[in-house]
């Protein structure tokens, strides 16, 4: 049901707007603010847990934080799978592990593992065209739900490739039997994206994370064929800039006096993670007990 | 080491703001902001799992989350331990799994397992007094290090018991032996806390979470006696705050231009998870793979 | 299509011989010598585990583990859920977590959080018949496949109580909506579950575990509604007495030479193992890793 | 403590036989049978978990295993760290978790990750000299205990490489700081090894695991330098063979009636795991609770 969801959104004629969580809460929020669909973020994920973001959260850490948010939400959820965590038999067992734990996809990219996060200064090493190929039919066979996505993201521009290798890329990816091409950039602006997206010309639905090129016009990009438009890490980030801030405030004040008069009441807490659900039946059992 | 910060935080001349984080991240940040002790809440940790602070969570994932904490920082770090997951013995087993796991101290209430979040409005039975000794005992015997710490929480005033039957039950605790009494209120003004103190006399160091009694003087509580003031929910509750706008914000634009202008930036991001530690090893063996 | 394969078993004509597994290897091993169902025993997983059967595993390290058995093989397994890990919430989030890690049923008895093992010469505590009624409630609520089955299981006899208060509590627990019952004895004769059996009367299908009672007829069990004849710790016991006595032999040679004949050659181990398996997609990838 | 006692062992005049364990339950049935060190092997652990070892575990869950282990028993454990699970980056995260876990050591490997069983007939690849270098340092920075061990196993001979270039690879790791050498062979004698030992002439400890050279003398592996003998996987073998005993023994007599006459007897399995321990506490506390 997710997973025909998620299916869904990219073959429907305009953009989705998706997303970023990295644990139960996030996911829940999202939800209740009315997105569609969730990008569960590497980096976000990894950030959250005080790792970064360079493979150094493992396989089965990952499957169990989208599981908490697959169980949190009725939002379908795609994964970020990095490189697939190794070759493509660790990413066979990467996907069966995403689809128990009720992902609705997952994106495999073309660099190698251990990762490097695309927007650090480091080399960012590609792997060869048939590592990926290998990867995709790893899978495309180890998925249950023919409706769970397997899209694949290049990072040839991340790496300083022209588009022309991107292309070539994805080409051989769709080629190779993937549900939509994740093309990724750096850039302040959409020009290289879009100079993909026109040589593109729509072989495949197309997903992007605008994270520096936040200008980019939805409505173009629609039109020129992309479905999925990721909100990569924003979640994360809010929340480490009012955390620093309510720090700094407590620290000042020297207690809770007057302090954050932001924050979220814990009633609406309590609404936001259903407490009020069930709870006819946990009371009673609860005073059954004594 | 960490162990040892934290009963010297609880035989301190002066009282200590202890800031509440439920992550690796969130550990991180309090300490970036200067804070020399952090509270692990069973309400915030299971908030951000989506969660309710029913013993929702189960004790090794727990104790999966103040490990990531623990690594992520050097403060120490004490444990909402709740009723202690069950009896004497899975308390135990909780005592020595937080310790494993570099907390530097544990807090067991005074309620039945599984417990309801003190906030809700629902029975909170108490155990009797006896569960409570064996439980004390417990902890103590599994504990390696002495310089963990073994906290006792009243939830007397919780359930609508007065401040005599409080004091009670926290002698009863400190004759069997814990590091420091939690006593924790609900009410809007700090007197009950500070009729609690006075009766109570200096007898143990005192640890208190004024989350709706804000406007206690820390300098008084500190006179009385308090050692540790307990901020028990408010990074998670600043988080949830910012994580809401920013949904808002981009729900509204459709796009990401121009949301967020507080956002933290990535290269920040980056520095407050010390992706610049340990890099030119990373980089190098990156290279080498080549 | 594992769910609906456990509950054909319960309304099968015949009984049904199944056995115990506690891990990935035990359960491939029980499948690989032609058992059609298995026993997620709580037993024998706490045991692998260095634990005790004293619900000093948690509830998700229990899911944990169902998932790798329920991965491992194609068999439907039914999971000894203890008394639910808490209250009627905590048996709820049990069943949803173990329906998502592939279980096909699970079984919840009627003692108090947490559990002594029925064999152990401990006070054995029934809970009352409204707590079992609301887990039973909380366990058909979760459940999102109907065929996952929700088994409740009477300790009365193994609480000292007579079968009179095994079948009023197997009757509320059938009204209830339970799929099956469980009815536990440790007598070294049949004769109590077999007068159970009589005034039962065939009002639901009946599971039994024959630890003690191991002489018992599985046709005469049969005839009188038994339709899962549990084996409930013999792979686990069988793996204990083989080690102890592979280490003496080691010990006592002070080396390898010679001893245990009758071990698993490694070739073996790969077969049942099923490394031949997907082994051309994986010494491709890794040669093209070169 | 543990971490000083597996050092010990390598700095001893003998040779110590040390027993594969892959679980709790096999860690405690060493100890119980007089071994004084455990090797945790990844195909062992690989095996009970229904993976294959082909690094389908992750580090995450292989630091949850050795934690059981190393709870269950007072022995050292030396952990098997096949290739790190990564990049030299990804073996500090590994160090740093098995030390908090209580493994007294780690042995890292010099082939590719992810890794091959050795004794698997596919390409054996073996990683460069570098990578190896920066992996041992990186393990060595991480440790917090100077004690715990970090041995390097070359894999030269399995990957068909000759002594020749054993030996420069082990003098290469032993300047890069390790504690031993583990050099291994699947030749069906030990000449192979006996080549090694006598042109490394007591340079540093060495490891061994002579799973397939069993008839190789232990005095004369200790006159030429070898410190631990590990018999790699045989606990889990002898459980492999006895699980598919007792099921034939089961489905072939239809019943419990009379099989697995030398199965471990329930009393006998709850002294293993200390039932007998903290019991006065434990129905006290339960006794309490009614």
């Amino acid at each position: 049901m997710q997973n025909k969801s998620l299916r869904d959104l990219l073959l429907a004629s305009d953009l989705t707007v998706m997303m970023e969580a990295h644990s139960g809460l996030s996911a829940r929020i999202a939800e209740e603010q009315g997105f569609s669909a969730l990008w569960a973020s590497g980096l976000s994920i990894s950030s959250a847990l005080g790792l970064r973001d360079y493979n150094e959260i493992s396989y089965t850490h990952l499957i169990q934080i989208v599981e908490q948010m697959a169980s949190a939400t009725s939002l379908p959820v795609l994964v970020d799978g990095d490189t697939g965590y190794g070759n493509a038999n660790n990413f066979r067992l990467l996907v069966k592990g995403l689809e128990r734990a009720g992902a609705a996809g997952v994106v495999v990219e073309d660099k190698v593992f251990p990762k490097v996060n695309s927007f650090i200064n480091a080399p960012q090493n590609l792997c060869g065209m048939r590592e990926m190929e290998e990867k995709i039919a790893a899978g495309l066979t180890a998925r249950r739900d023919k409706d769970f996505v397997v899209i694949a993201r290049t990072e040839a521009l991340i790496a300083g490739k022209d588009v022309e290798e991107a292309l070539e890329r994805a080409h051989c990816y769709v080629d190779a039997g993937v549900d939509a091409i994740f093309v990724h950039s750096k850039r302040n602006s959409g020009d290289q994206i879009v100079d993909f997206l026109l040589k593109w010309d729509n072989r495949s639905p197309v997903v992007i994370a605008p994270t520096t090129y936040t200008s980019a016009n939805p409505k173009e990009l629609e039109n020129l064929g992309v479905k999925i438009y990721i909100c990569a890490n924003h979640n994360l980030r809010a929340s480490v800039s009012a955390m620093r801030t309510i720090c700094q405030e407590i620290k000042q004040a020297g207690s809770l006096d007057g302090v954050g008069t932001w924050l979220t009441p814990l009633s609406d807490l309590f609404k936001l993670l259903h407490y009020d659900q069930e709870d006819e039946l946990f009371v009673q059992t609860n005073a059954d007990s004594q």
